[in-house]
């Protein structure tokens, strides 16, 4: 049977993304389930909306992590799939808190399809995936788990603050974009993976599996912010040039900033911090990065760190899985989308 | 000492909160220590804007009341400052994202004071405190107690969706009413109480602390929203009439729908449901629901909670503690303010 639907789709077996949720298509619907029963309430308007939104959500490459990193060690352990739909709570809360953010500053007084539920379906179905996501924890009972989940939700809330202090700020370093995507992305991941260890019982592969997701996190933050300029078509959830657009500041601007000439840095103070475009503004700024080589320097910093989460995995015990973990990090830097 | 600032402060001694916080007052100046270092983060926006908001926040009777009600049990616990202020964290997160909820119904398209920082800050910083909540429950270690606040933090949001669709609805229910206030502030109260028995290692106790926090909440919520439409002055925090002018149908309104004639409906669709509202509706509001007796059978409602509150305590060891908790429900049913 999945011989004939790889027969139908050809490049997805060059694929390590499509190969690994293949691999784990049972533990992925086992998931699912606990995602459908954990987001029920008395109250209707919550799985109508969760449900929603977490239909709409995208590529789950955080939960496939904690069921692949769990099977690394344990063939037979169930506990991974409250962890996992943990994992996809926390994930889809911070989202939806990231709309309510964005929107503030974006759509002021502006007429949105959801101006009913808008802010406020936001707002509060994100605190209960948040609330949901801890009682899925204390029902699995670990307080390692708990910890390293708990740890990583204060750490992403930290960066999306960090993020909103330096928006449109000329000064931000490299320093301060790196803590961003560790926070905002990285610290996620590396808890997605590192949850894989401890529900395994091998808390002495914790820091292995941490460590691989955190630069497998990098990687991947570092190559969307770096899509947000080079992305061929329109990417999924997220329109080419909306970092521009909103004057985030992300790793091509800041390394293309580094060596600025009078000329540019006007640009920048009016494009990023008077937040004043005009039509080919996006295309000059390309422009600028290309000639700072600042797509390919940000490019070789997601290198660094696909090869660092790669070795992560070297300490793990040899498998099929461990292969297709391992391949993720190149495919990550390969992505189009 | 303290009889001198007695001296200066003579009706508060016989109010028990005032007494209550004076009997605790070397616990709550050791929680606050623990919500001050807590607030901290690398990133300054977040002390900044926590520490001004907590400032800001109110009575603290929850926290109050996980400090005294594990002090009911233990005289030397010391776990009970770090949950304290989870408690009072949890609540400090409600209460921000609440303003978010709210805001974007009443203040839309008026210029705010907090302009740059609203609703993200609230977002945000609500977040962090969220997060911060339970890093706080997980360094204590108890899943009993993780496992207390998180279904009361699920609760909570629950009852905040409820409120929201089920605002300017005629058909609102006492049923609706109660799961509401139940959700929104008695299950925090309960958990609040109910940590004292799982820190103090009594088990036990946990069932009686948790209906002493229980009914205690839902007096203290009834005779809020009597208050409402009864306060002689400004409430801190709150504006006599809020309720009646945001359309939410709380004790008072709901008992006098339920015997309303044909043109009493008509005043309530109008200014409730359709929100249309003119100088002297609030007035006749208030004439409506004391024509139907609506204002006495909400006070009824809140007494037979401030009883069962008392008698929950009944089963636990005798002390002066004690006493005053037991004469706390008595007290919220007299509060002005």
């Amino acid at each position: 049977m999945s011989a004939t639907i790889a027969a139908y789709k050809v490049p997805s077996e060059t694929n390590p993304l499509e190969q690994l949720s293949q691999a784990m298509s049972e533990d992925m619907a086992k998931t699912n389930q606990v995602i459908i029963d954990q987001m029920q309430s008395d109250v209707p308007l919550i799985p109508q909306l969760a449900g929603y939104l977490i239909a709409a959500g995208g590529k789950r490459i955080r939960h496939l992590l904690t069921l692949a990193c769990t099977r690394l060690f344990s063939a037979n352990s169930t506990r991974c799939y409250g962890l996992a739909a943990a994992v996809e709570f926390v994930h889809t809360a911070t989202l939806l808190h990231d709309d309510v953010v964005d929107e503030s500053e974006e759509r002021r007084g502006q007429a949105t399809a959801n101006d009913i539920f808008g802010n406020q379906a936001s707002v509060l179905v994100g605190d209960f995936l948040f609330a949901r996501s801890f009682q899925l924890m204390v029902a699995d009972g670990s307080l390692d788990v708990l910890r390293v989940l708990s740890n990583a939700a204060a750490f992403i809330v930290e960066g999306e603050v960090l993020q909103l202090s330096i928006q449109s700020q000329m000064s931000v370093t490299m320093a301060q974009y790196s803590k961003v995507i560790e926070a905002k992305t990285a610290s996620l991941f590396a808890a997605a993976t590192e949850v894989g260890a401890w529900v395994s019982d091998r808390p002495d592969m914790a820091k292995a599996m941490h460590d691989y997701g955190y630069h497998l996190g990098m990687a991947f933050q570092i190559v969307d912010d770096l899509l947000d300029y080079l992305a061929d078509a329109e990417k999924l959830g997220k329109n080419k040039g909306d970092d521009f657009r909103e004057g985030k500041f992300t790793a091509p601007l800041i390394l293309a900033l580094q060596n600025a000439n009078e000329d540019e840095r006007a640009f920048w103070l009016r494009t990023m911090v008077e937040r004043k475009q005009t039509d080919g503004d996006f295309e000059q700024a390309v422009e600028i990065c290309e000639r700072h080589n600042a797509f390919t320097q940000s490019r070789e910093l997601a290198i660094g760190h696909a090869q660092l989460a790669a070795q992560a995995l070297d300490a793990c015990p040899d498998s099929e899985l461990k292969h297709l973990l391992q391949a993720l990090p190149a495919f990550v830097l390969s992505r189009e989308n």
